[in-house]
């Protein structure tokens, strides 16, 4: 799948990741292991590049996380809504997620955890900061380092979580570009 | 259109916000001027109610938030995505933003800012911690104090940022709540 994918700067992670869709989290900790887990709280907090995640302190993708201080964020399309549910209803501590759901590793660029091969994008990431992950449910702010994005995919749509198991597909599109005067900078 | 919101616990905003919709953050100032500000960074960080948002450093929403420590969120459905992108596009400084773009004030229960009338739901907010403000583009996080839900409104569809411009309002439903085994809790 190599010659389908593309390299966007850092900075654009705001293209795949501020609409909000459901996302996997792949780590690999010093042992060699891979892992996924599935996050639905997440945000972009700036157009450079940075981001937010609550990754779940206790988790394996947690611990792998702070050993490391790198992961890659992958979005998935709705066909592969089921996994990465499934993905985010087991533990890596019993599960090897990758083997389990059919997902395959592809090596990343800045970071020793796995691109995720199947996925719409992935965002190589390194931690920036963690000193609000105590008090905040495993709150973690991340450097966006690099985004791939795959082109050679029939179902382009993310899906976004309603809080309750159920999930909605991206839909009708509204091109409102015209009406993004202050914003022009960030549409190329 | 009072007799058509139903409340709901500030802890349920996963329900609102999890699927990652463009928001407009409505405030009010010590001088009693109600302003909004459209925002696609954002973030659920917990199901207690604990929600992350980045308003921007030097905007008037931003200043009405700092001085009072009260915000609405509300959530807006596709309908209202032209209006809503016009209120990302100029100043509280120079406009009065609820009679520009026809949104009507609403009284709040726990905040002075007011709901609005018009979304399908709106997020009493106040602030929680803005230690990370200034190193994070405007980072707040916020404890929600209580959810309005608006049950009478035709179109249920929110809409997602595609970083550029272009929106997809939500789309087809996927059903996975069998598959949550892990998060039933938060199925009621």
């Amino acid at each position: 799948m190599a010659d389908s994918w593309h390299k966007l700067p850092g900075a654009k992670t705001y293209r795949v990741l501020e609409s909000g869709p459901t996302i996997l989290v792949s780590t690999r900790n010093k042992a060699g292991r891979a892992n996924l887990m599935t996050v639905g709280f997440h945000m972009v907090i700036s157009h450079e590049g940075v981001l937010a995640a609550i990754v779940s302190p206790g988790d394996f993708s947690q611990e792998s996380l702070a050993e490391t201080g790198e992961c890659v964020i992958g979005v998935p399309g709705v066909d592969l809504a089921e996994q990465v549910v499934d993905i985010g209803n087991c533990s890596g501590f019993e599960v090897d997620k990758f083997d389990r759901f059919g997902f395959t590793e592809k090596k990343a660029q800045h970071v020793a955890a796995p691109l995720v091969a199947e996925c719409l994008a992935n965002v190589e990431c390194t931690m920036l900061d963690d000193s609000l992950a105590d008090a905040y449910s495993g709150l973690v702010i991340l450097q966006a380092q690099q985004v791939w994005v795959n082109s050679g995919r029939a179902e382009h749509r993310t899906f976004h979580h309603n809080g309750d198991g159920t999930f909605n597909a991206d839909g009708d599109l509204v091109d409102l570009r015209e009406r993004m005067v202050l914003w022009k900078a960030y549409q190329d």
